[in-house]
């Protein structure tokens, strides 16, 4: 018996309307990742276990999808390892591969083993599928596209400062204006944390600072208190609790307030030139914000650190993120190699641009013209016409069989076509075709041995 | 101790040159399948197991890439399965998923899930990777890209001539003139078998004539009559030995050949309705040809059977094929759904336009401008400057720190900048930029407040 086909949990078939809006982001960021001089590079969907295992802590090993071994896998096992029937140290014996997690660990995997024919600074972007074990769920998928480009072997702040304006280009170019790019830097965290005297709970320090909009100055105070923080401690850095004003007021506060630190120092002097720079530039469409509370991968960033929320009119949170790293590639034994990286969040870019309906209508255009098919001899005329338009770069189709013209006309209508041709029997003896613009109704002619007409007025839109 | 860091056998990393060159095979063929009226679709990475094994034969099931389940997957093991300690039943208990084999399992899987949506005839194209686990060799890849396009729902021979166009139209744009699109139909070798009275010998019969190029027809008709095919049969099919001329001759001779064949006469029918009709649109670049040894997939096709020959100039074999198929969703349950579909085979299409260098030299600019830095003040011009050449979509960048400018120049040497910008302190003072064209050594000061000059000059080439 036939199986009622599915797919797996947590994937996703896209359709050609999806893959049309899919691929309309992917471009557009493409096109400015290379005008910013970004390279492409692509890495196998599979790598060793070895390289992948022990990169993402605990929770990640057990997320990673592992490929079985080709052939009798079970022959090079051991009867001892069998026989105690553990999946855990089974494991490693039955699966060498496993699929991509991320596209960072990847990257530093292949800035290793390419790294004598790499010309450094690497500026390389990358946009392929990871996969994780995940419990799926709304808007978290076990297949999704990441989309990232970094900068390998550059020191200079410049870097952060052309991220902040590829975001700006990139969302500015989607018509997602007003994008919020939140800047932090790491050396002011550790900086607050050698203000209060506490490094050790630097980390609930940002968490409970983070819940500032939502709980207020006094909820915040009160959860730094139970998590240990010193009275004394909050009220040296009272201040961070009414940072407001622009950003330059802000950069003041905190210059103030983390002037005893050195590294607190150094990270507010960074993120005073990030900021002075950019503004010296000035951005698009987006605004750029301090937001001390922004800790994300705190373990692995060591300079500035970008968050990109959504415009406040969409409830989505970020849509990107990223910043600065010291040590790359040190986990395959190439040390020194310090990066910026920043990603766009592809599956919510979608959501966001599908809620504000900022998809050009032309992506639903997957067809322009539409000859109906009226028989034999007709067609053939219809062909050569059709012939005529795809090679001036028209997407352009006959329908296949002189089915009845409602069936036609419904096709026409169900692919959205904007334009459907007609060359019956009366037009083919007069040598026309009569062209139906199928919003308006409206219809006109055209000579047949000179279809050059109707291609420029499609092509003047 | 770190890791040296490799990938698994059978996989590659793709640098920037080479995407941009598989980019640029993928971007050509995209542009004509959707002028075509060709709509993308995406499938998942995985598939559940069920829907892929024992659709590819027995050698298919054991090269498919399985997916270890997550978490403690021994744990629904019965003990009876697995002490047998036997790879071939544990398998189907421990892994549930599978990684793509091909596009055309999927492909069917997806209109069975989608019929109710989809507008038939439905034109659909996928370019996506699969992966096998098959002994690696030179041009044998583990993970690799297929490229197909498929008609679903038309039994029109349009259908045929539209494909045959479309091979025309892709390679003539990728500059790789003289492909030779071969075409026979499966009717036709139906009916030989009915002539030479063996169905049950036309495998054998199409092999041993598959070889008439090498072994002569002398050599032929011996290995005939070794695989059993009687003295007489070969007699009767004797016009196949020194089948020559013009297509139309071709065609007269098989007509004539198979004329008691109710089967072949209508094989021959359709490949004469298909030569008429391209020999009336024309073709640009490839020859039509017919090869009654053409047999890809036997079991498969139905009707039509195309392969396409590298221009004989190249020793590459087969870089594309295809035919019509009758069932291809009766698999999942869904009958009468039959469809014609080609695929193009990138690896080796890559092989070739790399061999007969016909990749355009634009590809390797990933960087069209590089401003030098010669400090913190001179820096900030040239960022400004880079962000409007950026706005104008041209791909620039400014090198991150003020390295020895020997060392600058080196890095626009080795990313192949046709052009490097030099705003040093004499040019900051007089408002003026210094481009340098790098091949010519020539140089030249523009206005730095009105780089369009400039920029009027790039685009122009």
């Amino acid at each position: 018996m036939a199986q009622k086909p599915s797919i797996p949990k947590g994937t996703r078939d896209f359709t050609p309307a999806e893959v049309a809006k899919r691929n309309y982001i992917f471009d557009v960021t493409k096109r400015h990742f290379e005008t910013f001089g970004f390279q492409p590079i692509e890495t196998p969907s599979f790598e060793n276990s070895e390289t992948l295992m022990g990169k993402y802590g605990d929770e990640g090993d057990r997320l990673i999808f592992k490929i079985l071994n080709s052939g009798d896998y079970l022959n090079k096992v051991d009867d001892a390892t069998y026989t105690t029937k553990n999946s855990t140290s089974l494991t490693s014996k039955i699966s060498e591969k496993a699929l991509r997690y991320d596209l960072t660990v990847p990257f530093a995997r292949y800035v290793v083993m390419h790294h004598n024919e790499i010309d450094f600074p690497f500026k390389r972007y990358q946009i392929q599928p990871v996969w994780r074990a995940d419990r799926p769920q709304k808007g978290r998928f076990r297949e999704f596209y990441q989309c990232d480009a970094d900068v390998v072997g550059a020191d200079s702040l410049l870097q952060e400062v052309e991220f902040i304006q590829l975001y700006d280009a990139v969302f500015t170019d989607l018509g997602l204006d007003g994008v919020d790019i939140k800047i932090n830097n790491r050396k002011i965290l550790a900086g607050i944390a050698e203000v209060i005297g506490a490094k050790d709970l630097l980390i609930d320090f940002t968490v409970a600072l983070d819940k500032l909009d939502k709980i207020g100055a006094e909820g915040v105070k009160k959860e730094m208190v139970t998590k240990g923080i010193s009275a004394d401690s909050i009220a040296e850095v009272e201040p961070l609790f009414s940072l407001s004003g622009s950003n330059s007021a802000k950069v003041s506060t905190l210059k103030e307030l983390l002037s005893d630190s050195e590294e607190g120092s150094k990270g507010v002097e960074e993120l005073a030139y990030i900021f002075e720079t950019v503004a010296a530039l000035g951005l698009q469409s987006a605004k750029l914000s301090i937001d001390v509370t922004l800790a994300r991968g705190l373990n692995y960033y060591t300079g500035a650190i970008l968050e990109v929320a959504a415009p406040k009119n969409v409830d989505m949170g970020s849509i990107g993120g990223g910043g600065r790293y010291d040590d790359l590639t040190g986990i395959f034994g190439l040390k020194d190699v310090s990066g910026v990286g920043i990603s766009f969040g592809l599956d919510r870019i979608y959501l966001v641009l599908e809620e504000l309906g900022l998809f050009p209508d032309t992506l639903d255009q997957s067809l322009q013209v539409l000859c109906l098919n009226f028989g034999v001899k007709e067609a053939m005329a219809a062909l050569k016409l059709t012939t005529s338009l795809r090679k001036s770069g028209i997407k352009a189709d006959l329908y296949p069989s002189d089915a009845k013209i409602q069936k036609q006309f419904k096709y026409a209508n169900n692919r959205n076509v904007p334009y459907v041709i007609l060359i019956g029997e009366k037009e083919l003896k007069g040598n026309s075709f009569v062209v139906k613009h199928m919003d308006s109704g409206d219809q006109k002619s055209y000579d047949l041995k000179n279809p050059d007409d109707f291609i420029q007025q499609l092509k003047n839109g």
